[in-house]
């Protein structure tokens, strides 16, 4: 793997000629697109692909790509909700799934999409009611003022979501207004052998051949497709090897500007625990999935995500470990924090930042085994069992002082998650819970007063093998009979899983107390201090870091050097045909291998491009200068999972489904001729004129 | 778990006064002992110390313990020979071991005990063949002397083993002299239940209340059992909190020495990834065992190990991930290498030394993944393969020109592995053998040229079952015909696993050659002159980094204080009673159960340390000042994990077995009548006088 090794892009001057870059909506600049391309998207041509744009709130990002609500993202973001819908008969996972007519696509238990439809800035409001907050209590006051933003705008309505984002580590705040749906149904999905060819051994690599897609379709309250003025056409040529290229989606995060004692704890303490943890349990779901077909199955989709998360965790972490790259992070912020102690005023206002993060990164490092008590076991059950406990607790309290995810424009998306008809399997869910339990006593030692007082005499796995026999939150409409009977109903509850979440709630909850008072709030005060003081030395024509919102980076495909070797921008279905090996994960599925000689040998597949982007931007679509569909992204490169601290354009790539691979194969391998029509006659309806000056 | 926080006392005068060190025997500090505990060790109780103290060869310490060559270690050092002696009737991990009468005593397959008879010192011989060597050649020429000097030593004697040990990177060197002993049978073991009571949860904890023994008896060629003039006599009354304490063991080895790029070389990519490995092996050997018993059975001692090192190496990390004792390692070269460049000759001599090193160290950063081929899958029927395929070659070079473990002093030890009557179990070598190629896949790249070549169109797990499945060298008789038969013989072979072997030697020679020259040479002649600097500047009174050779270190009973928290000296047999819940890890035996009322309550069990130690250290006896046995280390406490990289007196322990909770359970838990007998009369018998002045 190849590591970053120049200084951070963004913090000097070059980085007006660089690709870089996850743009707002809201300042995209397209000054810059226009030098270096000669294209300037306009206002219009800006509101059409943001509104065609969507989000999986689970996740990923997406697109709407024909005026009856059908929407494209990848397999992988999809992945969950073909395995709720496939059973032990019935698997989808292996076997692909294809809605043959409207009337058989399927809902998914637990897939809510979000459209933006308006961003408006809150940042005034959102500093001054902080203005005079101490720091202990910076964290609360700041909560309570955004809950009451979200309130207002949602005003109660379930169908909206708002959010407010925080922008550049709280130099700004912006309020997002989302349509929300939260029935969407799946309407064709092909085989994980393609979706996933090549599995972990490829993944983030190039060249590459997969058929990472997969699509839903958006339904209405009435139970009908709903209608979009604003959808995406689709590209009737594709793009070839330079073509101008914009990915609309939603970055998960980056962290770009943090500061050197932040890059620290994420260096020697975040990533390292993160990447032990994940390991260990994906050694323990290979072996898990070797018990039966049916364990396989079940506990698939986790060991994908794990596979995945660590891969892009360990790319972190060796971009990190990279001396230069580290070295030129250190350098950045020495001439930051030089510029701003020059300068009285500056050093006045804004000079004890750096030091504030670094008394909090110190504080994190102490609090953080505690803080498993609020992380909680990971599984399902225990999830529901915690948000009842809670709820419980949380629904008589004013909106302002509730955990944040029990506020009031969160509870459409808490009570989907919670009411979601979603299968749980006793074997899987006990293998999960007692591997959660045994690091839980791990992380706080057997002689911690939680373990003691939780675990009792019995070992982890005894513990959830009980838990998850004995309850009834399995069921989704015991849950939602809790739920809806309140305080009094919950509380009255012996379920011994909702008995085992409340045994150790008020430790939990101190845990994260503790956090957020004397961690996230110095981490939030003095980031909005670094945050005026970067606008007041460099000002305000940069990007903030990623937050899992809307963005729009521009670039174009192209291949890079890998040290001697030059590698392509694309691949195609030849390719594909030569790696298969027949052996998992290079074996291509039955309806490949039947079709070799009905596809075209010379189809574009994959291919990469210059576009900056990170995981949540999976399922973005790329799009061309008139706001056509030229590919899906899936993926990035090796080199591209340092990206969460920096952005190198001679070899960070983004990795997408050439818009070419998916009518292929839509037509050719799976006579999916209805989509390809959808798909395609979308592009002939009439819609808003897309396409720039 | 509490971190180091001091600067590197070794480095600072302060190192006087606290119990640091890991004191070679030829310059042991009597004269410290004596300023701090009043007891002067004389070089006639040094002898007998070292002469009664044993090596294990596979990594332990230990200690003979009567006349007829009785020998104390911990369990967990014969945790493999006593795996290897059970069968799927028979599991003597679970059940525990006690040979009754002396010919009921089981020889273990693959356990090898030296004894150090003889310390000469080489360094001139050693650094005069190198003194004008250039760095590339540096490792060959003195891998080439060092390979001489051994031969002479041996002398073609298969009962003596010859090192030469490196000592202070490369200041001094000294010829290790042992007699070999390659008949060891096993005599006494405990149910593993008690043993390694509390578990992975409870190691490197305290209070601690495990049984951590076994007792071997070696044999001479005679068959009859060996004579010792030398071992330790058992105490009467053990020793209570306060007394001096002397451990005399084989610690494994250590880095206190390292230079900043070395440190953070280990912090950023040497820890995290064996990490990474170990966390995964982990997961996958917990599910492994849930498969059957017998599954269960044949990759506890595994489990064990790979448990052991991951909690000992997250310690190892966190000591590197602390800010303040990496600042003050960096603090002490800084002010060392600053003295250096003060003097004009010692720069020009020494001063480049630093940056020779970090430059090794970036080398070794690229050339590290190339390595796992020269690492090779971990599992035993391989590492027979790859010693066959080998030896085919090398034994047909001059003993100076072959690999290190190929040279004749070295054979020995290679036969006794090779010829092994050590069972191998198909289901597990097959799982053990597909991780392993598995994760070698993903270090290289499915793309990579060996791996292509090696797997061809094979999943790592087809590849492993055909192997083990088709291959002979599962059985010893097979493996000694084909060493027996030479180069001939071996070359002709087409067993599969051979043939797998060979198939990437010249690729895994060519990535260890590589690294040879371009990082270890670098290593070893700028750790030279690192040394001499060192020498040149702070003088010979200090010890060298461990080297899994013999070492001694003084101390004394104490506990020690965390946070708020005073942990005791010693625990009591009552306490392991009431850490009982009936639950693994905390499941007594039934032996103990039973014995409940025949014990008596507060005979001391476990006991903490001062003592400087680390792992290798396993099995080493503690000593009083008569030179008798009070005490067996097998462990160190949480906060002593750090110790790789310096020592803390406040808070860093050395865990032990009271030698009072030995005979007590011997006699009153397991009936071992004879054996407690054998210890005391040794005790009475008449052996060269102990004692100091």
């Amino acid at each position: 793997m190849k590591r970053l090794a120049v200084a951070l892009p963004l913090l000097i001057s070059a980085a007006a000629f660089a690709d870089e870059g996850m743009w707002t909506f809201n300042n995209f600049p397209s000054d810059k697109v226009k030098a270096k391309y000669g294209f300037s998207p306009t206002p219009e041509w800006l509101d059409h692909v943001r509104l065609s744009s969507v989000r999986i709130a689970g996740g990923c990002s997406a697109s709407v790509v024909s005026p009856d609500g059908l929407v494209m993202t990848n397999h992988h973001c999809s992945h969950e909700c073909i395995e709720q819908l496939s059973t032990k008969k019935k698997d989808f996972i292996k076997d692909g799934f294809f809605a043959k007519a409207t009337k058989d696509e399927v809902k998914c238990p637990d897939m809510e999409i979000n459209q933006l439809v308006e961003i408006s800035d809150v940042t005034k409001r959102v500093q001054d009611a902080t203005k005079s907050t101490p720091v202990e209590k910076f964290n609360d006051v700041q909560k309570a003022e955004l809950a009451a933003i979200e309130k207002e705008c949602a005003n109660g309505d379930d169908t909206l979501r708002c959010d407010v984002v925080t922008l550049y580590r709280g130099g700004r705040f912006d309020l997002y207004k989302y349509k929300r749906y939260q029935d969407v149904r799946l309407v064709f999905a092909p085989e994980l052998a393609i979706a996933f060819f090549g599995g972990d051994p490829d993944n983030f690599n190039f060249p590459r051949y997969d058929l990472d897609v997969s699509f839903v379709r958006i339904y209405g309250k009435d139970g009908n497709p709903a209608k979009f003025d604003h959808y995406l056409k689709w590209s009737a040529t594709g793009a070839k090897d330079g073509d101008l290229s914009f990915v609309s989606g939603n970055p998960g995060g980056t962290s770009r500007l943090l500061t050197q004692a932040q890059l620290e704890y994420d260096r020697d303490v975040k990533l390292p625990t993160a990447l032990y943890r994940l390991s260990e349990w994906r050694g323990f779901l290979n072996q898990f999935a070797r018990r039966s077909p049916e364990a396989e199955r079940t506990s698939k989709k986790d060991l994908f995500y794990i596979e995945n998360s660590l891969k892009a965790y360990k790319g972190r972490h060796a971009a990190l470990a990279d001396q230069k790259f580290f070295a030129s992070r250190i350098a950045a912020e020495k001439d930051f924090r030089a510029k701003v102690e020059k300068d009285a005023k500056l050093k006045k206002d804004f000079g004890g930042a750096w030091d504030g993060i670094a008394g909090a990164m110190d504080k994190l490092r102490t609090y953080r085994k505690e803080y498993e008590l609020e992380r909680g076991p990971q599984a399902e059950t225990f999830t529901w069992a915690r948000q009842l406990v809670r709820w419980a607790d949380e629904s008589g309290k004013p909106n302002g002082e509730r955990l944040k995810e029990y506020g009031e424009s969160r509870l459409p998306q808490l009570k989907q998650g919670l009411f979601a008809k979603a299968p749980i399997y006793d074997e899987y869910e006990t293998a999960k819970l007692a591997f959660s339990l045994d690091k839980l006593r791990e992380e706080l030692g057997a002689d911690h007063p939680v373990v003691k007082k939780v675990y009792g005499n019995k070992s982890p796995l005894q513990l959830a093998t009980e838990l998850v026999k004995g309850t009834k939150l399995k069921d989704d409409k015991f849950r939602r009979e809790l739920f809806e009977g309140g305080k009094a109903k919950i509380d009255a509850s012996k379920d011994p899983l909702l008995v085992f979440a409340r045994s150790f709630d008020p430790e939990a909850r101190a845990a994260r107390k503790r956090i957020e008072d004397e961690v996230d709030g110095a981490v939030k005060k003095n980031g909005e201090l670094l945050a005026k003081a970067y606008f007041a030395v460099f000002g305000q024509g940069t990007y903030p870091d990623a937050t899992f919102t809307l963005r729009l980076s521009y670039g174009k495909l192209a291949g890079w050097k890998e040290g001697d070797r030059e590698i392509p921008a694309l691949t195609n279905f030849a390719g594909a045909y030569d790696r298969h090996t027949g052996a998992e994960p290079f074996a291509l599925p039955k309806t490949w291998l039947d079709a070799k000689t009905k596809v075209a040998a010379e189809t574009p597949f994959d291919m990469v491009t210059t576009n900056d982007i990170i995981g949540g931007n999976s399922g973005s679509p790329v799009v061309n200068k008139e706001g056509e569909v030229i590919g899906l992204v899936f993926d990035g490169n090796l080199p591209s999972l340092g990206g969460d601290y920096g952005f190198d354009e001679t070899s960070n790539r983004c990795v997408a489904v050439h818009s070419s691979a998916l009518v292929e194969a839509l037509d050719k391998v799976y006579g999916a001729k209805r989509i390809v029509e959808e798909l395609k006659s979308g592009s002939a309806a009439s819609g808003p004129k897309a396409g720039g000056k």
